[in-house]
């Protein structure tokens, strides 16, 4: 299989803008390309869930092209709800490998301030079921669902959850381009109003607006024009039943396991090989889960890890150094993009204050409420 | 590179349907599904434009999935505006070829009639830059000014134009899918209401409901599943600057042109090869300038072809045999893929009343106003 390196990546700060996704697209494309001294790529791959919902704009991806002056790259947006960046990147890393592409341009992003919270929220819920959708659930209510049995089933407290948004509030105070750059006491977590019993505010990931871009080349002949490659060693992506009561377990994450043994099987390498991780923490049970699904941790112990610090940035399993989707910010279409950018620089020892020791690292992306996962498994220069 | 060949296809009906895009979707991929004898895929990609505008669903790739339990098939949705289907399926051919996947299905579906005629026009409008879109550009518009021009440039009747739609009723009448398979008269067309001077009612595609579907698989070993298999013997994509305004010529579609030269490449087969092609005629004009791109006839006398009959049923160049988008209907998503189907059943031998002679064909897919374009080069079964 055709080797194939990560060359750079870029980033908008996460939070509130007032440009448009293509615009927030564009600035974090020409960070990336600039970095890997790259002026022609053979397609663009976006990430991007709702813009036209958002915004009112489609075909995207050609504006992208257009707008950064890539013609005649062949544009393509891939939409997988919140798992389109991990979904984009897969796509053209399988460019890259089939030998239609040489080198392409990954970049996902979301504009959501541009409606209120409410019709947000309605605009996520689209992707659930629509026998599921009638009843009125949302992206919180189910997560609410798996935080209440798990804690039933496994005798968890409630303060485990809260431990998750300490330590990725803690490590986003850490990420210059992080929605929120500031540490929270349990306290605080515990209690903030209440949103889907057990789950409060502090436990969920925000609203946001930003993008970010990779540059993905055939690894062969890039030692010139990129300093420190990290190389693609692993790519995994499946999915699980749209209906969310037709699952087997509702304290489980199938689409994350299958994902993930896909990944480690081409990788050649297990969990146990992952020295750092950004999940997908919509809300805090779910990077809980997931830290389980990927086999981090046994079921139903990934509670105790994140209560006692395994997954700090001191611990034996640092998860979402970045601050993760709940303090870095979670702009839909972005974050696949972005969770393998904070893989990068972790492994090329560019995280500053967030800085742990790792060669290998993986991305776990999630669609919808588990609906389909995309896991990313990377390795850092030699 | 890796053999891919097309199983099998499916389409809906195009035309005014209830059920909505999941369950157009769903149909087309029943019947693609059943004929390949296939009952698992590794991934489904869907090509759809704008299921959220039009119905306030997303996430549809995976809804699909689940709707015809593929599981744990990765689910990806493909939006290059017009351009959805084709693009959907060149990414899945990647997938194969990459060896990422054995079998994939590819579906392309829009549903469109759940909105008035102006709503869809502005959706679909969405894809232009936003500066030419402040100034009230719509597709059809943008279609009169080349028409305009064209005429004006190469001395062409305004007959030429309406011939083509008399050719793309004339086999749309022969076609069960189509969405008008009725025959209409030059005076008809010349006589209908004016839409975009010099384009009239009858030059322009309808909107259209319908989805199609298409399995996909590495060609080896395909013998015992698939009867006669069609080969995909090249695949090329290209864009042009979004603004059309910056265009070097009005008359022209640059990305065809390169999309086509790709193709071509990659089979090994120039234009003089093709026995059949189904093109993309938004508009009339856009077919004319389309057989020009692709090599068919030289810049200028596309029209010649158009008025003399060689792109007719008896014709040395028969193109849209379907109907094409102006008889048998434009669903959005759809539109690649069903493009994709008619040269298979046409190469295969299954085309009825509008069978023409041909082992060799293309599918030429647009997306938005020449934004960006998608040709496949198909091989018939020995």
């Amino acid at each position: 299989m055709r080797d194939v390196a990560v060359l750079s990546y870029g980033l908008t700060p996460f939070g509130r803008h007032d440009a448009s996704v293509v615009d927030l697209l564009a600035s974090a494309s020409q960070v990336a390309l600039e970095e890997s001294g790259t002026e022609a790529v053979d397609a663009v791959f976006v990430g991007n869930m709702s813009s036209g919902e958002f915004e009112g704009r489609s075909g995207i991806a050609n504006a992208l092209v257009s707008e950064l002056g890539l013609e005649p790259a062949f544009p393509s947006k891939v939409e997988n709800t919140s798992g389109s960046g991990g979904a984009a990147f897969l796509l053209g890393w399988a460019g890259i490998v089939s030998g239609l592409y040489d080198r392409v341009l990954v970049a996902g992003g979301e504009r959501m301030s541009s409606v209120d919270t409410g019709r947000a929220t309605e605009i996520i819920a689209s992707l659930t079921h629509p026998v599921e959708h009638a009843q009125g659930i949302t992206l919180p209510g189910y997560a609410g669902l798996m935080a209440r049995a798990y804690l039933d089933r496994y005798g968890a407290p409630r303060e485990a959850l809260a431990a998750v948004a300490v330590k990725n509030h803690y490590n986003g105070a850490r990420n210059p381009n992080a929605q929120f750059q500031e540490e929270v006491s349990m306290e605080r977590v515990m209690d903030s109003p209440m949103i889907a019993d057990p789950l409060r505010l502090f436990d969920f990931c925000p609203i946001t607006d930003g993008a970010a871009a990779i540059v993905l080349s055939a690894a062969k002949g890039t030692e010139r024009t990129a300093e420190r490659p990290v190389h693609v060693r692993g790519v995994g992506g499946a999915s699980d039943t749209q209906v969310v009561h037709e699952r087997e377990d509702l304290t489980a994450m199938k689409a994350v396991r299958l994902a993930a043994e896909r990944a480690y099987a081409m990788a050649g390498l297990g969990p146990e090989a992952m020295d750092v991780a950004e999940v997908h923490d919509m809300a805090t049970i779910l990077e809980i889960v997931q830290t389980e699904e990927l086999g981090f941790f046994p079921r139903g112990e990934g509670w105790k890890a994140a209560q006692d610090g395994v997954t700090s940035l001191k611990g034996t399993k640092p998860v979402n150094t970045s601050g993760g989707l709940k303090a870095k910010g979670h702009p839909l279409g972005a974050t696949g993009v972005a969770q393998i950018a904070e893989v990068c620089a972790q492994l090329q020892g560019r995280s500053g204050d967030r800085q742990v020791e790792a060669r290998v690292g993986l991305a776990c992306n999630v669609a919808g409420f588990g609906n389909d996962s995309i896991v990313t498994v990377l390795e850092g220069p030699a």
